[in-house]
């Protein structure tokens, strides 16, 4: 067997790789509903959308199906991400 | 301007990519802690590792700073994955 300490060093690595990249992943996607946020403001619509939403978490269960995530946990994952976002659109919309 | 609602359909299909990018990289991330998990629990190692967090949270908020997220969303994320996966460490560590 393996050293162990040795052995969770990598996993670790490999961790620590997957976290930069969710990390840049997450910048880019706040980038664009920033973006969706002043075209919402711009545009007179509200910051919540439940129909959009609805679609995103549907989608979002098939994917977690397809790459071995758990599903219930991707839908936590998205409304974890969600009210950040909404949160950033009402801050956009208070400041018009 | 631009039709609003066209805008807005492009900037969601964006998001929706990086949605799925997100999903696939979380799914992996998930089975190297799992491997954790497991190897954890064959040295009879406790699930939750505060040094190893600390170090996590100092290193996504530098990544955060440098890709434009904010540092203490970073921080609430990294937060929210590991309560996963230290459920799951758990898990693994109660069914030997």
């Amino acid at each position: 067997m393996r050293d162990p300490a040795g052995s969770l060093g990598e996993l670790r690595a490999s961790i620590d790789n997957i976290d930069a990249a969710l990390v840049y992943l997450l910048a880019e996607r706040f980038k664009f509903t920033q973006a969706v946020g002043h075209l919402k403001a711009d545009a007179g619509l509200p910051p919540a959308d439940l129909a959009r939403e609805g679609e995103q978490i549907a989608r979002l269960r098939r994917l977690a199906d397809q790459s071995g995530l758990d599903p219930v946990f991707a839908e936590k994952f998205l409304a974890f991400i969600v009210a950040e976002v909404i949160r950033h659109h009402e801050a956009i919309a208070e400041s018009r």
